[in-house]
């Protein structure tokens, strides 16, 4: 009769923005980027994934490995992807079980995982990160992997590419690498939230338009399709790679806004110049940047950097001391009582109803934000994945739920 | 006492649009363009300006040459541009006068310009290259010069860079040169508008929006800017000009559309990857882009072809024998009611009022469109530049009204 111990893990993830993007792959099965890229891994006081990784030899084999997602069992017979990351960590488990054979042989067993994230999916937040490197860090807790979170990217990468940057806090480069087996393509910490904890982000969900292109599928067509995209992923992004780095050690907030800004619109720029063009910003999203650009010139230095994933939701990069001429600006325009003003980071614009004088900003801009927005969510520079003790699995393999 | 005598001539010019676009001056002083460009001049039937250009001894000097554009004087004096086209025109008379004494001095002569379009300033359509080829034109007249319009072009494209095209008809392209002085930086005929007389262009005029960056502007911020723009200078319009000139020649209409709006796009996404962000395509703009896209679906090939200028006004380029299933389909979604669709084009339309099935279309561009666009231009290739006797200048010298 089969032991009916339960196996459990469980830990959080955060989502991640790219300040250089991530768009195009080398190899679209391995999920190897033609380019490098960098991101701030966002707070999870705002954002989070929880995964519990479970497993048993209790648990019928024919009902094979599992994925529910809020609520729902998912199909990952038909995921590739997810399949690719099991099958990583299976083969880690593996060769620990081979090497010390005292060990429960959780490599044979089913698993049984669980996952919530914390933010509506109406927020159009792309959750395939922190999902990600959430299912890999709680199986590599489940069947305690010595392996590091550099060493763990490239299994998370296979999930989904900028699942690799979310396994880590603060401030994190992911190496295209060069390798065809994609070995040297791995995510590090260049510096760790705590080396510039001043970082804010600003995210204005824009509301519900039609659906964008899928990632996956843009990045293919720009690949294939755009003269431009070359020049980007072999000319223009290496040297700014070394130059938000910089950026970043320095805590240059202006280079590093610069560097910011112009990659959002570089990538943007080779998505319109695919055939047929790709367009994830939207009029609302010029607002955005018309606003960004008009409070920078008001505060006579660059105070405030967007940056645009594919979508049209504006992320706006600043720092804390700039707080009300930033976000202060836009919860004047926007009003206090649209949703996201609250929450873990909303104290410090307590009480903050104006930042820069509005008359000096582009009036058409406005207008456009006031009708375009449905939501904020005000975050700033986070921790990488944690282990929590709350697990979404019971002692004796049920579903719980999370009660978030 | 002076001769009272009024020297006179008039001429029509016509409107051209670029198919592969001019954008980024290598000389901004001599409107020298960083690449070659191509574009089709448009019937006069539909959009024109016309000017007469005259002369007399008996125009008090004190005045000086003066332009009356749409019924109001401008102050040329300012105008570099204005003052280079004069200059250089005049040498030329000079030169005549020079070699044939019995010649009237009309180089002494000062000049009274007055020019008018047929087309509201509110289409947001660039005047500033019909006004200019039909400026060059109409003094090259009065001054009986020998010049052709190839030669002419070099002195157009001081006062506008794209009103060197305008002094041809039918296709025309614009060899970016290579020399400092700009001497082989002219426009020629690449095929009259006979060759391929079946070309049609449907404008949609997009309501009144905030004021676009002007184009020579745009154009600096990009050249200076845009690390992508060197790349689509250099690389990549010269394989398009040749491949485009030779899909004009051999009348092939897919080939023609795809690199028209490639080259769109193109140079679109260097505006976007400038710094700041140039954006001329707003929502509508991205919406008949859609519906273009959509057209060719469901037409099973490509018989649609989108351009935009430096500004949200969609061009769309198809032949004559497929005006049902285009321009058929823009009215049904327009409305017959929507200005524009009468007119010397008009009668190909006449009683059709739907095209591809609208139900096949995305019922989002549908709706952006209807609410965005305020009227239409329906018209086609042309010829150039027009001799005629109508002057809007009397012959004792009075500025007259054209009656348009």
């Amino acid at each position: 009769m089969a032991d009916s111990t339960v196996f459990r893990a469980s830990t959080t993830a955060p989502v991640n923005i790219a300040v250089i993007k991530y768009w195009g792959k080398r190899d679209a099965t391995l999920n190897l980027p033609t380019n490098s890229s960098l991101s701030v891994t966002l707070s999870q006081r705002s954002l989070r994934t929880v995964t519990t990784a479970s497993c048993s030899a209790s648990y019928p084999a024919s009902e094979g490995d599992t994925l529910t997602l809020n609520g729902s069992l998912q199909d990952i017979s038909s995921s590739k992807r997810t399949l690719a990351c099991l099958a990583s960590l299976r083969v880690l488990r593996n060769e620990l079980e081979s090497a010390n054979p005292s060990l429960p042989a959780l490599s044979t067993y089913p698993l049984r995982i669980v996952s919530e994230n914390n933010f509506p999916t109406a927020a159009g937040l792309a959750s395939s990160a922190a999902g990600f490197a959430a299912l890999v860090r709680a199986i590599a807790n489940l069947y305690e992997l010595p392996q590091s979170p550099t060493e763990l990217s490239r299994i998370a990468r296979q999930g989904s590419g900028s699942a690799c940057r979310s396994l880590q806090g603060g401030y994190v480069a992911w190496r295209s690498g060069t390798k065809e087996d994609g070995s040297d393509s791995i995510a590090e910490e260049i510096a760790p939230a705590s080396h510039w904890p001043e970082m804010r982000a600003l995210i204005l969900v824009v509301s519900a338009e039609k659906k964008d292109v899928p990632s996956t599928e843009g990045m293919q067509t720009t690949v294939k399709t755009s003269p431009l995209f070359a020049t980007r992923a072999e000319r223009i992004v290496p040297g700014r790679m070394t130059a938000i780095e910089t950026a970043i050690h320095n805590r240059d907030f202006p280079a590093f806004a610069d560097l910011t800004m112009r990659d959002s619109n570089n990538f943007h720029a080779c998505c319109l110049d695919s055939e047929p063009p790709i367009f994830y910003l939207n009029d609302v999203s010029r607002a955005a940047i018309r606003l960004v650009n008009d409070i920078n010139h008001v505060a006579g230095k660059t105070v405030a950097a967007y940056t645009f994933d594919a979508g049209p939701n504006a992320v706006i990069y600043y720092l804390d001391d700039v707080s009300e001429i930033v976000a202060g600006t836009f919860k004047a325009i926007l009003g206090e009582g649209l949703d996201g003003w609250e929450g873990p980071f909303g104290d410090r614009l307590k009480g903050v109803s104006a930042g820069a004088d509005l008359q000096k900003l582009d009036s058409r801009a406005i207008e456009a934000l006031k009708h375009g927005i449905s939501r904020v969510i005000l975050t700033g520079v986070g921790e990488g994945p944690e282990k929590v003790d709350t697990h979404l699995v019971s002692e004796t393999g049920a579903i719980l739920k999370s009660g978030q």
